[in-house]
């Protein structure tokens, strides 16, 4: 039996016509063979009755402070309609299905209500029915713990509850149907003539998406990559072939030999704050910075981008945890510096690491554009720029160019 | 720890200033020293997003033969959503309240998807939260089988899932909270002096429930009889005791007795057809006979008011399933004469046995208001009456002027 996940966002599940033509897409892998795991998130988007940040809504409208575990139940709805209207759909068209909630599909989570992570998938559910030759419909983005409690996994989870079941069930590949045609080197709406990637690895289709790219979600790609199942990342609404997400081994076979590609794409993320604060005045200076890394964690603030200097310590936070990050920090004692208003833009390529000179390339993009850099970091697979979010489009656009990238 | 078990229907949670109604009444039990059950349907009716019926549209437009299995995994999110709403009502009074579904509850269901029966109750999750000190809220209606298949328990299944779990939790009463004051000796609706009954015995409730009294679901007052646990019909919306339904012992020792009430209400059922079966031209007139019925069961079609004579067979079944019914027979090779437009008028009460005169009472009353009587059936707690649906209230009014409820 070979098997295929297909899993299809809201944006894919929204109206009747678009859910014909995901419909089609299950149809068509069935006819060529296959057997066919569709995991579905929530319908549509906020607006929608049944879409996840409705239900939020619904309930926050009465209670901003409602338990993880009770909102976790009520998300969990939005899966289960979701699978239930799809396999009407896909009733309705002369095929076998059968809907599985993550909990009968054997997804079982730690208990961490709203980010659950995935402990282990029990798949004698979903193969019992492959056998009897149904499609099987997994409600995303939800599991259940050891003792019985509905969990969801957070944004981007019905990525995850495919890239688990495709390993749990060996499946030949994963596809991610979504919205655009494939994972971008850049994206288009900034980047007018941003190209298609035909092949990717798992590393840098995950370091991509650690940096804002939103075609798939960073969990599921690690996921994927540990058992090698490749992902295929494409359009629910045309027949292009997308992006095959895979490991680099199987990419020097591929025919498009693509491992000497320096930069894969460029990633942005807005709506970042700069925070500064000046330490030389202060005795103990590493007490310092602990106490203000710690009270952030504590007030479950994710910092990024951090420089720490003899004289100053930097970071981002996003602009949402801005004004409770300056808070904490003067509440420390403390003097800070807070620039709002910045974005941060990023040259990815696995294979950039030891290559000299793509630093230089980056500055000179930007200062050909007159872009001012008010911070920049590295790893071996990325460099990351922050700028004002004025330049934000600039910047993308042109690093796009200098790296050839059209 | 003494415990009530409160369950509240779909109209009574349909707007925020009902919920908090409804969340009211909770509260006032608990600050009385109960630790509290609470059981809700979903919210509102047709129309309303997550009302039951809405659901049910939902995916009948798309799939009209749509599994049950299905079908009742998505009824399920109904109460769910309703559930985890009125928790942030309670939440934001300032009382700890959790959500169970109705298999974190333990309401251990067979298999019989969308009429599903309660084998069993495992309430350690309940009594483990009411011993925290929680309300614990409960999703009426739904159930899982043994094999972690969800199930719904058919219309009223949220009264069944409120008695089932007074009885597994030896609660002091149960509440069945709802938009009138109590059981009316008659729909109010029709006889506007119709009086609401203070006390009734589970049997006679019962009785009106099966004959069209719609406050109650006579399979809650059956789980709810048999451990003796009293039950309390009353309205979210005033401080009216209502109705308590108990049994026949507990009821001579209340301050009412009203052992020696003859007929306790009047009910009714429109919508009604009859189907007359001549049959003198038959020999095997036996075998014809079980041949309808076992037709008639094959299709799922409920016959009522069946009345078998040497040369005919008739019988009633609702309007809806009329056509179908005249199909079978006449598929049968019979002929039929079809009565559309019947309504089926009862007098219930559980001391009419033996007690003469009361059939004799029953077609003065319609004489005198030149009512035909299309047919009558009666057992020891019940008399019913066939008429045309345009004698049906004018016949409900007559008999509860008769036997003096008002």
């Amino acid at each position: 039996m070979k098997i295929i996940v297909q899993k299809f966002g809201g944006s894919s599940l929204s109206t009747q016509e678009k859910r014909l033509q995901a419909a089609n897409k299950v149809i068509a892998a069935k006819k060529d063979g296959y057997a066919i795991v569709v995991v579905v998130s929530a319908m549509g988007r906020t607006g929608d009755p049944y879409a996840t940040d409705t239900l939020i809504n619904l309930v926050k409208n009465i209670n901003r402070d409602i338990n993880p575990r009770e909102l976790d139940l009520l998300l969990n709805c939005g899966e289960i309609i979701s699978a239930v209207v799809f396999c009407q759909v896909i009733s309705n068209l002369g095929y076998e299905a059968i809907v599985l909630t993550g909990a009968q599909a054997g997804i079982i989570t730690d208990n961490s209500f709203t980010e659950a992570r995935i402990l282990k998938v029990n798949p004698e559910k979903v193969f019992k029915n492959l056998k009897d030759n149904k499609i099987v419909i997994v409600a995303g983005f939800q599991g259940i713990t050891h003792d019985g409690e509905l969990t969801t996994l957070g944004r981007g989870g019905s990525d995850t509850t495919a890239a688990a079941l495709g390993v749990a069930l060996d499946a030949q590949f994963v596809e991610i149907f979504t919205d655009v045609d494939g994972i971008k080197t850049a994206d288009p709406r900034i980047v007018k003539d941003a190209k298609t990637l035909d092949v990717v690895t798992y590393n840098e289709i995950c370091h991509l998406a650690h940096q804002g790219a939103k075609v798939i979600h960073p969990r599921a790609v690690e996921i994927a990559m540990q058992k090698n199942i490749p992902l295929r990342v494409r359009s629910t609404f045309n027949d292009a072939p997308g992006t095959l997400v895979t490991n680099h081994s199987d990419m020097q076979n591929s025919v498009e030999i693509s491992s000497d590609r320096l930069i894969t794409g460029i990633a942005h993320v807005p709506r970042i704050t700069q925070l500064k604060i000046p330490t030389k005045n202060y005795k103990d200076i590493k007490g310092l910075e602990l106490k203000i890394f710690r009270s952030m964690a504590l007030s479950n603030i994710s910092i990024d981008f951090i420089n720490v200097h003899p004289d100053q310590v930097i970071f981002t936070v996003r602009d949402d945890d801005a004004e409770k990050a300056e808070q904490i920090i003067n509440n420390l004692g403390l003097e800070v510096e807070v620039l709002p208003g910045c974005a941060k833009v990023s040259a990815v390529g696995a294979n950039m690491a030891g290559v000299p000179g793509v630093m230089a390339k980056i500055v000179e993009a930007l200062t050909e554009e007159n872009i001012q850099i008010l911070q920049t970091a590295d790893s071996h697979t990325t460099i990351w720029c922050l700028v004002k979010k004025e330049d934000m489009e600039k910047a993308v656009i042109a690093l796009h160019r200098k790296f050839n990238l059209s």
